[in-house]
């Protein structure tokens, strides 16, 4: 598999890449943006995993949280994947909403037609991308940190309970916290998955927990005024499952912030101090 | 004259605003954006204004420069405006091209038909816009700084050139050093102002140094690797004006460096301290 260079530009010392490759997984090709930091030069470097919400791709991370900054001083390699396939062929919500579909993956595998053939963004982040980063990338796949926001915040802690020990931090801005009990979640995975409330367990960070999964500690910031914290997020869903759990939850609720992506650039240096220190940096 | 809430954010425990309001000078809605630190809270904070780039909006600079971080820790309010009039009724390049009309206002007063009508950005940005902030935001407008990007840089250098006194400091990324010289700066001049060459001084750094217009000092980062160093930007140009008249340039060559707001993101806190400097924070 290789990746093509799409755009490169220096940053912080350091190059802010935009690759395509194709993706075996989804069946199309796959946008993903890195940031190696200055570094990488000497060897190989941790890395941190951002997931991306609804509607965004590679793109907006990249751009807006101001993540290199804080990488570049501490030395992590960042990856931001896009939020689903796309391109010629691959389906999309027949009303065409935003939270199904294009750019609402979900980091599910799909099993109900005709979402089943491309919409594998579960094997897609977990099994397929993190081979091509080490094969290509100045990557120690040992020590891995993921983290995500909103529908990423939900697939970050996901993807990090459903793996055992690979990542060695997680954490999440704004994350929909049970995908099972709420509006966006029952959509989308009905969508996916079909009727069988059990097959959507797999995707829920609350019923993971309760299920048996466990993560050493997480950190979850949530703006106090983000307009969908009572509807969609319900973080008092996961604080719930990680109190019965024993899982150290550190849940900051941030008087005055939204959803945006003003919310994330004042906390991700705060996200990568606390990824940085669990990756021995 | 009053301003209209687009949007509000909080970020870096200030408010990031996108504002709508009426202007004269333009005819139409224009749309500003400032960052109001948490200093603003106790009292009058200084200003610094940032002018976008050929294509861009009030947006680009407000969530891609990261540049909300440092000025809520100097306590600067940060104003971006528009780089052009907008709207039903204003006139764009005929053919749609990136470099001039929308999105391209070049902070000229127009005054060739039919641009003369809305393409009034000087005097925009130079008297209505600062009348407007200094009436409804907290902002000590005895202490303002200007800077910019690209047509952005070559808009803050001439603004402050012709209002001796009003900035205490100015600084520039990439500037247009001198339109009268490149091929973006020809266009736009002989389409806002027509033929006659020395209406078009006003509108450069260069020849307003040469025709005696001073500056204090002034910061200029240029990327090596930007693409339009050679084409369009010339900042030896402007090193060679400021040289013959004893304004202490200090142009720094960012080797490695393009032309994106990867660049601006990497080097604003350098010229966001160089401002508070002096602006007395």
């Amino acid at each position: 598999m290789s990746l093509e260079v799409v755009s490169q530009s220096r940053c912080f010392g350091g190059t802010q890449f935009v690759y395509r490759h194709a993706s075996t997984e989804t069946g199309t090709p796959m946008r993903v943006a890195v940031y190696v930091p200055p570094q990488a030069e000497h060897g190989k470097v941790p890395v941190v995993w951002f997931l991306s919400g609804l509607t965004c791709t590679e793109e907006n991370f990249t751009v807006k949280a101001g993540a290199q900054r804080v990488a570049a001083e501490l030395g992590l390699i960042l990856v931001a994947p896009d939020t689903s396939p796309r391109g010629e062929g691959v389906p999309d919500d027949p009303g065409g909403a935003y939270d199904f579909g294009l750019g609402a993956g979900f980091y599910v595998d799909a099993t109900e037609a005709p979402w089943s053939k491309n919409y594998r963004m579960r094997s897609y982040i977990e099994r397929e991308l993190p081979a091509i980063v080490a094969e290509h990338l100045p990557a120690d796949m040992g020590r891995q940190g993921i983290t995500g926001h909103s529908m990423g915040g939900h697939g970050a802690i996901t993807i990090a309970l459903r793996n055992p020990g690979r990542f060695k931090a997680v954490s999440a801005f704004a994350p929909i916290a049970s995908p099972l009990n709420c509006p966006w979640g029952e959509k989308a995975l009905s969508g996916y998955l079909g009727p069988d409330r059990a097959a959507w367990r797999d995707y829920d960070s609350c019923a993971l927990i309760e299920d048996g999964a466990r993560l050493s500690d997480l950190l979850v910031d949530q703006g106090a005024a983000d307009g969908f914290l009572e509807s969609q997020l319900k973080p008092g869903l996961l604080e719930a499952a990680c109190a019965e759990a024993g899982i150290p939850l550190t849940l900051r609720r941030q008087e005055g912030y939204d959803h945006s992506y003003f919310f994330i650039a004042t906390f991700i240096e705060d996200h990568l101090r606390w990824h940085a220190e669990r990756l021995g940096v």
